[in-house]
């Protein structure tokens, strides 16, 4: 049975050897990781990093637009970009089911390494743990990543304040909806794929032309409404948001119609919330719009001095709402 | 039920703000963790810097001598220890099933606190999932460890030559043993405890007084047979062992017989191997019994140039065994 995992791939012996070998050092091969230690040994300047950890446990393990092995990736290398930094390596925990086709396996770690690549990353250490059939989900991956932030960048809540601007670089919803699309006793047709991608070029952009951007952060689990209120709760202040300004796609509306969802609320994985200067606002729309994966960027709305700490919305009917967050994502397991 | 954990703690949105405010804040707090930002900043000097992940899925969560949340530290903490490194940072992913009793989760965050604290590691950044009932097994821990390099040290398995003496830290066994002892269908009496332990201590007396040591490596999953046979691959060597020498505690030796194990393939957490010319082999065994954590040192064997690369031993009745591997571990879920 080698085209299954079993649970001698786990026990650190003769069986984990040829799987690393086999899988893992195959597609992810570069000089750190080849050199087989425990560790991935590399030289670092003088300078700020940061370090971000994201487990994947996403259900299914492929979808419209991505699968695991390409959102590990791209989930942790958005978190060292939502601080400004340039990404540089990354590790991978991986937590197998025993009966997991290799072939999947194979297929999971291959995405892994075009997004690597693609976001100009080195895998430089991993660990493969395997647990009985029916005590995991088929592959568990958690990344975890460091980038160098550039000098004198600051991008944190705590810059953020009254009157600066609210924008978000895309449509708001496509990962979710695309995710649910294919989970099981609710499959449904729809062209919408996800929007799972690196986001560090994009940041690089922004913060070269306008340095003195408040914060940055991804809208992922909990999607816009939880990431916003969580930025009201942090900092202290209000948002005010234009619904009609939101960017969300024709197909995503209508499917969030159709399963009674709100676009708010639903996860994206590649798209950011950026906070600055209102006027710088209308210049980095300008940047972000300019880029691939800004295209569609728009600014959304204030931060207001709001002392009850609330995220509300001008609806486009000329009324006004809170956009409260969920206590739980609207479904879980999608990321 | 907010004695355990649910689905919405997974989410994203409120619920999941509150366990991380009340369980992962409460203990591991520290100024970086504090910001709340989704990645830990620091400030890095010039140099070499090593970055190693290790998943934890041991069953049970609580043994003699440790628990899940102790050992995330020690796993990850020892791989940067072999490397010759000072351990800085940590990340922590978690993957919960859900209805995971809370207070276990408490417990095990404040035994990784501790275990944090003692080894001089801060926890700067983390992750929590839920997967439903039946999709995971109770915890898993993912951490991942940065540490820095002293200039000069060159530890690695291609130093390896032959005439080099083998030296391992302590009794072997230890660990893997005080956990089948709390197995389900397996329980037995014994006054075994778990190994677990930082060991950068340790290694840093050790690298002081013996700078060229040829390499270091924890023999955990898989035990001394393994990690031996790793090693005798990878540098395209041999070794002979004199089993007279190989510690191994009079508790641990009577169980293996009992459970027909081989103390030498079963798992240890706070042991290294160490390789170093032969000529200072005596100078280093002094330095490693004159640590609390190596007091049980011993030489054990010698790198030959066998071109089969193979682990032999003297046995204790004077004849001689191939030390193989397996080809799994002889009990899986060991750490």
């Amino acid at each position: 049975m080698t085209d299954r995992v079993n649970m001698t791939h786990g026990g650190g012996g003769r069986a984990m050897a040829d799987l690393i070998r086999d899988v893992f050092q195959k597609h992810l091969a570069n000089p750190i990781l080849d050199r087989g230690d425990d560790a991935g040994l590399f030289a670092v300047q003088n300078g700020r990093m940061v370090m971000s950890t994201d487990g994947h446990v996403i259900a299914p393990l492929f979808f419209p637009g991505g699968d695991i092995g390409a959102l590990s990736v791209h989930g942790t290398v958005n978190d060292l970009a939502m601080m400004g930094a340039r990404p540089l390596y990354l590790t991978a925990g991986f937590i197998l089911e025993e009966g997991f086709p290799r072939a999947d396996l194979d297929r999971i770690v291959q995405s892994m390494a075009q997004a690597a690549n693609a976001a100009g990353v080195q895998v430089i250490s991993g660990d493969t743990k395997v647990v009985e059939r029916g005590k995991g989900d088929g592959v568990f991956i958690t990344t975890t990543g460091i980038g160098v932030v550039p000098e004198s960048l600051d991008l944190s809540v705590v810059n953020v304040a009254a009157g600066q601007s609210v924008l978000v670089s895309g449509t708001m919803g496509d990962h979710g909806v695309a995710v649910l699309s294919k989970r099981e006793n609710l499959e449904f047709e729809t062209a919408i794929c996800s929007d799972s991608a690196a986001l560090h070029g994009l940041v690089a952009d922004m913060v070269a032309a306008v340095p003195d951007i408040a914060m940055l952060r991804d809208p992922t689990r909990g999607g816009l409404s939880a990431t916003l209120n969580e930025i009201v709760t942090a900092a202290g202040v209000g948002i005010t948001l234009d619904e009609a300004q939101i960017p969300v796609s024709p197909d995503v509306a209508a499917a969030c119609e159709l399963l009674g969802l709100d676009p708010l609320n639903t996860a994206n994985e590649g798209k950011l919330i950026a906070i600055c200067p209102s006027a710088k606002a209308d210049a980095l729309l300008a940047i972000m719009r300019a880029h691939p994966l800004g295209q569609n960027a728009a600014i959304i709305g204030k931060v207001t001095d709001d002392p009850s700490h609330l995220v509300q919305m001008k609806t486009a009917f000329g009324g006004t709402r809170i956009v409260d967050w969920l206590a739980g994502e609207q479904l879980p397991r999608i990321c």
